[in-house]
């Protein structure tokens, strides 16, 4: 039925498109499906009861402080807790370059409005986070691509983009969305230098960071651009060209909807006039409840507990990609993070094989074409191994494999 | 600092400035202060046992659904319980017509981004919400205004600015913020009538409207607009003209920021792509504990409570300004909601007074300026009675009645 608001939609509406993310989210509720497509935390490990307890102490405690309007910059002592907690991975920064974001969603959505112009470039790899393309599209974001490797972002096709004059670079150093390839330091020296050479800021994006299943963990691209103007050894003052983005979405629990971007104050100072006019301020109440559950330790702990159960599922599915998928497919070898990706023999079209597995074998993945800003990747998949147990995640990546064979005798 | 972010500013940031709203919230927080200024609801009726009851519940029997990822339109149950608390005030939808929303803050985002290019022209009462103008200027909207008076937007001066074609009409019928009014039953009909010969559709922004503490509740604009549209008393169909916006923020607690847009699917639809986008889905947890308080009928209950407490607060105000104010000074009788709307004499401009009255007398509020988007209102202020207990209320406003006497005797 047309309303009044038909054909009233803004112009910026023309290129969003439902997100695939979503849409397959839908598939995973099905039972009988083994789903390799969301990006899901895996409930088990949510700390259920350790958040029951500091929900309760929170409002016994605070409970009018909890449940009333707040700051829209973020619960203070939550920003403080996240200052030295990444002062542990060597990120320096004060409380007042963080403002909380309800998920690092928002973190996007409000970098893009407050920095992206009609027809702006932005920089990214190839493929990156599809919802950092559909928060930024809303601001008609054009893109410039480098495609990645095996070490992530291949910085010798990075200078011949960074002439096209980006806005700002969007760079997911470890174990990327989609691809889990991380960027390795030499790498991540030279995009620093390069960016600078060139003026171009950079967005960094680190959901996954200390999810590292193996191997040491490498300096922040923040870090990096404080050693490179100079600082001491671990005595770096935040330069502010890196906008840095994490969350406790995949720490702590999604549904609390608490994460965080790292600005200079100045930057700062202006998202959270973005942030005012966008939700006036995160849920007070579960900001609290993170900083509680979250403080004394806790965190560091639990996290350990999450490596411990997705390096398993990483290494189930890894090994189940030996075992079932047939010649001719390649994937990628996660350090961290909750993706696999996968690159299909010549001929295979994921989308067209995203639709037989359903229906011929009730598995599921994301194609990987929609990661990629200017269209390539039909011969990719992301498959995420953090949601399922071993035995699923082999299971799974069997019918996988049954799927493919038969594609590849159809097509001769 | 300069960093490579700098001058780095979209164009539509330009006009935005920090919002008086939340800057002003700080003076809330100085202890000798009494403060008319915040729009805080009263944190002594905030449910906090039942909240703690309903998250203890939620967190037992489903604690990993509300810590995991969710649906971008919301929690069913609560979108469900919504429809149902609607249709007991006259507004018939489908919970397929909800989205919940981060606050009302969001949905206004929400529709900004959908809706405004730049140069669009919205209309609005004069003085208006805040929020709105925050929210709309970030997507760069000009503003067609028409003046209220004491039984809300002057109708008889509505046509010539709807002939100025505007995208859509931003409207509070109850207990407006920031000037307490109350669109009349004639005039709703005679907007209504008006927006439909000029093809232009309505936003109804009612946060308050279950907040009347005397008077008879009057009918949505959504569901005059289906009565005009010819349906049989009580079995109107939504027409999808009237995009409504309402919370739980006044009636349950806003740090929950649990609030919902009621539109037609095919707005719905776009709605949540614009959502995935900005926050792809608001705190399940609050959701799901907003639902858990709400049902069984606690929400009406707890609302008769607010009732009596609010309008115990709303007639100290009115009393201490007949008590305490000079002459000169006049302001709205609202039925309902949080706030009050002074008009001061010839001569005082509210900004000078309130800068008086914080180094004088530690009282504020916010001048009425700031709601005009098109200029005006020097003379005005906005009072909140919500928040204070009558015996602070007689404080406040005695103290404000000292330096409007002293202005008054300067001004010779």
């Amino acid at each position: 039925m047309p309303t009044l608001w038909s054909d009233r939609f803004a112009q910026r509406t023309q290129r969003m498109t439902s997100s695939m993310i979503r849409e397959l989210l839908k598939l995973t509720e099905k039972p009988d499906v083994v789903s390799f497509a969301g990006g899901l935390p895996a409930p088990e490990v949510f700390p259920v009861e350790e958040i029951q307890a500091a929900a309760d102490k929170v409002l016994r405690a605070q409970g009018k402080t909890a449940l009333q309007y707040a700051a829209t910059e973020g619960y203070l002592p939550l920003r403080e807790l996240l200052v030295r907690h990444m002062g542990r991975y060597g990120i320096r920064a004060k409380p007042a370059n963080v403002m909380i974001t309800s998920g690092s969603q928002q973190g996007l959505d409000l970098i893009g409005k407050l920095f992206i112009n009609a027809g702006d470039r932005i920089l990214t790899e190839s493929p990156t986070y599809l919802g950092a393309l559909q928060a930024w599209s809303a601001y008609q974001a054009d893109y410039l691509t480098v495609p990645i490797d095996d070490a992530g972002l291949d910085v010798g096709r990075l200078e011949a983009q960074l002439r096209g004059g980006p806005k700002f670079l969007y760079i997911l150093p470890n174990f990327q969305n989609p691809a889990g390839v991380t960027l390795g330091l030499e790498r991540r020296r030279r995009l620093v230098e390069l960016a600078n050479h060139y003026g171009a800021p950079i967005v960094e994006d680190d959901p996954y960071g200390q999810l590292r299943y193996e191997g040491e963990h490498l300096p922040s691209l923040v870090q990096i651009d404080a050693e490179f103007h100079g600082c001491a050894d671990g005595e770096c003052e935040f330069t502010g060209n890196v906008l840095y983005l994490s969350t406790l979405s995949k720490t702590l629990a999604p549904g609390l909807r608490v994460a965080w971007v790292v600005a200079p104050e100045s930057v700062i100072k202006r998202l959270v006039q973005m942030k005012q006019g966008a939700d006036l301020h995160s849920s007070t109440f579960c900001q609290m409840v993170a900083y509680e559950v979250a403080k004394d330790g806790f965190l560091d702990r639990h996290v350990r507990r999450i490596r411990s159960v997705y390096g398993e599922r990483r290494n189930a599915m890894l090994q189940a990609c030996e075992r079932h998928l047939p010649q001719g497919v390649s994937w990628t070898k996660p350090a961290g993070g909750l993706f696999l990706w996968l690159t299909l023999p010549a001929g295979v079209d994921s989308t067209v094989l995203l639709k037989l597995a359903l229906a011929e074998e009730r598995v599921a993945f994301v194609p990987g074409a929609s990661f990629f800003p200017r269209g390539g990747g039909e011969r990719t998949c992301r498959l995420n191994f953090s949601y399922s147990a071993p035995d699923l995640i082999d299971e799974g990546i069997r019918r996988l494999g049954n799927v493919l064979r038969r594609s590849l005798v159809a097509q001769g």
